[in-house]
């Protein structure tokens, strides 16, 4: 018996797959969805291993009807919506100068508007129940701007604040908001390509592991409501900050 | 002689006119930009009367090509640009529900958005030149999410995040930005006509007076390059907070 | 076989005893010290019923020797110190004009002093072992000032800051120091008799439970070394923040 | 014709001595305070070559009963206090295993503790008045904890606490209580002393002069009852941060 589906939107191959795992172990009901569906089978089939119902999704998360189609199929299809993970954004440093507007835009519309789409979408439904979580996933760079990074800042600090904003105007209707800041390097394809010293950095856990810190997500969600976290950060110990 | 252009975006009829103003009365030609800008013909005639060189611009700060089309207008007809404030962004609280993703769009485009295509533009005249100064309106929303602000706190914070980003990669070529963060109403029609007791607050000294905000701005741009400020909050003294 | 020894500091009837049952149910041996040793019975009771091992220890942590001369004496009898939790401080709101320089000093002493001389002296055991964890329990008060709040803010800032710049130093030497904000009304005997309205409110989760907010501190010491938290926050759903 | 009494505590050859000579400027008393007042010899020497009246004082700010006497004294001999200048506060980096009790607690003494003397002394005699300005000198340890800063960043976060409380608490009885954060190395005899290059910093702006950041200080007395500022960070062009 489900309790529930948990939504992970933005479930690339480290993060939002970890946090789909940790969530389907947790026995809810995992819905994925990624821009190109495809790249979630090895998700699904290790879901499927494992017996935890899951269900993977195309979706662009910018496109506003594509949010609502998807969220109202999956609450006609497969049950209620009580985890919703925002887990999109990726950051190229530019120097202002080098930053089109194209870019600004796009990165904002990546990281920070689509997490209102799927936030609000999500609030819909849960405040008609009165009940549910919505994680959203942030960085360094949601508490601090830097150089080469305004646009992607830009973007997260509007995401940090749409979520303190829904946490506060949702809490009273027992609806859990978090952000989660990961203030480090995660052990991702891209990190592992990237970083030469990656492998070595991972031997000796300076690397954040998905699976851990998606431990986190699970964590959030299971927090009784006397004793909601709005907000917490994630390091791996050797990290200078 | 001119100490150069203070070009003011958003010079609405209290706080932007202000700044203008105080621009002028220090010595700069003030280049006022807004979208109507028929609605600047007070502030000229004003600083006419003043003999204060002074020009009008219709601008609307979104759109890129318009930004740099004014730039371009300003650096060849009236002369260097030595401080660009920008100045806009207006707040119409809504729940997250009633938040369609059109409000959404317009509120980040014309407060964060724009922040961007006019801080960048000042930054590429400014960098060539290695001199001058940004500044940037805030307000509490800057600084913190709260119920009913999802979309303005987001674009609020998105501004911040990408004038800190812009203070620490532009510093070091010495490019002052600066934030400033109005934590109060302001002494405006608007606030006029619709709180009754505005006339009794400003009687005391609790609305913040535009033109007592603006010098905060000029005393932005003329702090030595020893001692540069990138924040300073601004409130009434019986304001709570 | 024990994982070690927890150490509850300011093991008070609420929060530093559900501290303690949680880390005894994790594996940990506790050790609990509190001013008044004697109150410390009814959890040593408890915990004895349930076979885990505790002892109970007399201390003012404000006096150096007796800290020193504590975590010698569990070393030596009990065992190793993996978890220290400093949990002490507590505030009666007074205008400034109220706050004479012994409350002022009483309160730096209580909340801030006795927190730098405990987690001092845990760092000296855990930087040798190259091991452990350092919990501080934080309040509203440590990250905002506030009328009537002069001196508790101040002791409280102080002691985040003491907590923060551990975690920085320490973390590179495996050692994880973390900060809890609690931001609310926890249920304690104290809350139930000034708060006429704290019953109604615990029916419908409105007050911190201890118990809830204790699983934070054995989660924080259970997080492994590549993801770990300095700072999470703790308020019930319905709390206005 | 005086302005008023603008009483400099900790007015050190740079900095303090900077506020006092242009406090002095601005029309009012200066009243020099120091625990060596030989020392003060110099400073008003100079006032009194420009026919500043000024005044030097002996004080240990850690003592009440000489933070009262002083202030009496001023009073009564001098004139009314409208600017409480609170300057002290040294650092001396070390790691938490060398921080020994004493060093803590003499750390928060002169730097939290006397700030607290001082501060509600002064908020004494002006919430009587309903007038008055009381300034802090803040630094990078007073906004964020790191590595060998444990004691220093501790009694630093205190003291900008204490001036957030009052700032909100006093703010309403007219008292204007604000913080400056200086971020950045100062031109001070040590810095001199110390880094090799300095001098070479000092040529291109890369050091605080403190007599442009002393302007800051006259500033926020100057801010008028509705546009009162609590916070302001200094720092040169060049710094990073």
């Amino acid at each position: 018996m489900s309790k529930g589906v948990a939504l992970i939107i933005g479930a690339g191959d480290a993060i939002g797959s970890a946090i789909a795992r940790k969530f389907a172990a947790s026995g809810l009901t995992v819905c994925a969805a990624r821009r190109n569906p495809e790249k979630l089978e090895p998700l699904m089939e290790e879901l499927r291993v494992k017996s935890h119902p899951a269900h993977a999704y195309q979706l662009d998360a910018r496109k506003e009807e594509q949010v609502i189609d998807l969220y109202r199929r999956i609450e006609e299809e497969v049950g209620e919506l009580e985890v919703v993970v925002f887990n999109i954004g990726a950051n190229v440093p530019m120097g202002i100068l080098e930053t089109d507007s194209r870019k600004f835009f796009k990165i904002w519309e990546m990281a920070c508007f689509a997490g209102f789409l799927c936030g609000r979408e999500a609030a819909r439904y849960m405040s008609a129940r009165k009940r549910g979580t919505i994680l959203f996933t942030g960085a360094t760079a949601s508490v601090r701007g830097n150089a080469g990074f305004a646009a992607f800042a830009s973007a997260k600090h509007g995401l940090r604040a749409l979520a303190q904003s829904m946490a506060r105007e949702l809490g009273p209707q027992n609806i859990h908001v978090a952000h989660v800041v990961i203030d480090a390097a995660v052990d991702t394809a891209w990190i592992n390509e990237n970083f030469p010293d990656a492998a070595a950095l991972k031997e000796k856990d300076g690397i954040v592991d998905p699976n851990d810190l998606a431990d986190n997500y699970v964590m959030l969600h299971q927090q009784p409501a006397n004793s909601w976290t709005f907000e917490l950060d994630v390091r791996p110990w050797m990290e200078r900050w």
